[in-house]
């Protein structure tokens, strides 16, 4: 069975909203990656924590993924504090405290370094870089970015893109990148940086895959009740991987990728309908698969 | 065979964008409509133009739509000039003048009160109700309004809400009438004013379809090149309306409705890839069928 070694920052994020403010929950890209990718396949983890991070939260990764390539550092872990917009549309960052993420020298197991299937999440690109060469068996490999990286660290990012078989980005960083408004034009040109395989997401307004010259658009899971799109950009690339890992396509067919789409669409839909990453938490495979079939039902025309 | 019965504006467009500027083409809501619905049943158009209305644009519509519910009026044709931004997405009204709108009193042929199918695009509430009162054979009643009329004649744009089976809205609209952001919510709120079947337009990001206490989402036909948007949203109902006219749906099934959304998306698609109707004029059934099996085919999982 294949594996997955995802590489990213787990957090401890404050997150405002106009109904309710959680403090010091677990959050960060590596988190929410593995929470949603270890319902589809083995995830090891690649991160830092520091002296403060909870021991309840630990217990609760270590449950999900594999936590053996997670460093426990002097310091405090990484905090995020955010505040989101009275529609839950526009988050503003408070307060970001890389702490111990700002040295951060990733360092994996032995199984984490067998991986087929890598994710890298966003981190400083020559970190990725690292990561990614030390996954000796690696088959298909993604990376995402922030905007940050793209303004400060442009060069580095397009050198693991070159690398990469696949990107999954947001509209904006997508735009910034290309320089292109149209997102079908902007998505071929990612096409041409590198990797065969582009995926950009659009929060609310679902996503795009591109690849084999095709342009295949997903709506997002339609819900009534969103209580915290923190995380689901990175739940959405955990549900995609894990597919493709349960799947073991290393080699993806457009089938096998548009099957890995609907349950990126899944769990990113299930993540906002509560806090932090519970409602991954909480799930189970029979709810995973139950709303699988209705996202494949809602599209058959 | 059904046929359709439309009201709403015919114009003179002057349409800026950052590539092209068209002045006085055939424009309106009634035209973009006509010009996609006609590909499916007979489609007759309620609405007036004056005396500057180009014989080329008539001879336009009358190839396409039955024209003897048009009036001609002493005066100048409806006209609109607006410039889209540099990326299509916002569009700035420079110069509406109504003329011959401004007074148009509705009058119906024998043929447009006996059609089955009836859709009321934008126009003055009022003028929306009588000229429903006036079909008398009609058997599925669908309308659109704008933000002008919800802002100033909310009573009366809910009284005719009250009398039709289905709405035609765009986000903008729905989240003005409902005073709620989330669009979910926000379409069910509008089965409670009335209408049994709710079309949210989204643009670029889409459409969903609420009925029969489901909510669907379709993505919008991925495009690299768009020309001119304008008229986009008529043409996408008249190719549901016209789809539904096809399948003699007066009773509609979720299938048929389903089916109806998707000539929806690609009429709407093909409506902005010109300037003006002149993508929808030129267009034959053949490639409209070709587009609805990609769109099938692009949403099968």
């Amino acid at each position: 069975m294949a594996s997955i070694t995802c590489a990213g920052s787990i957090a401890l994020d404050t997150t405002r909203t106009p109904f309710k403010t959680v403090e010091n929950v677990l959050g960060g890209s590596a988190s929410y990656f593995a929470l949603a990718a270890s319902f589809f396949a083995e995830t090891h983890i690649v991160s830092i924590v520091g002296e403060d991070f909870p021991k309840e939260y630990w217990q609760l990764l270590e449950k999900k993924a594999n936590t053996q390539s997670i460093q426990h550092a002097k310091g405090k872990t990484f905090h995020f504090d955010s505040t989101f917009s009275f529609d839950l549309y526009h988050r503003h960052a408070n307060k970001t405290e890389l702490n111990v993420l700002a040295d951060f020298q990733p360092r994996l197991s032995d199984d984490a370094k067998n991986s087929e299937f890598v994710f890298l999440a966003s981190l400083q690109p020559d970190k990725q870089m690292k990561i990614l060469e030390t996954v000796k068996e690696k088959k298909l490999t993604f990376m995402d970015t922030i905007e940050f990286f793209i303004e400060n660290s442009l060069d580095e990012v397009l050198k693991v893109m070159k690398k990469v078989d696949g990107v999954v980005l947001n509209d904006a960083e997508v735009r910034m990148l290309t320089e292109e408004a149209n997102l079908v034009k902007a998505g071929r040109k990612i096409h041409s940086l590198g990797p065969k395989i582009v995926i950009i997401k659009k929060g609310e307004h679902g996503s795009l895959l591109f690849y084999d010259s095709k342009v295949i658009p997903f709506p997002a899971f339609p819900l009534e009740v969103i209580v915290d799109p923190t995380g689901a950009g990175d739940a959405f690339a955990g549900g995609f991987l894990g597919s493709l890992a349960k799947q073991n396509a290393i080699k993806p067919t457009m089938q096998q990728l548009k099957t890995a789409m609907a349950y990126a669409n899944v769990m990113g839909s299930l993540t906002v309908e509560d806090f932090s990453g519970y409602r991954l938490i909480n799930a189970n495979e029979k709810e995973i698969e139950k709303r699988f079939n209705d996202y494949c039902e809602l599209l058959r025309i």
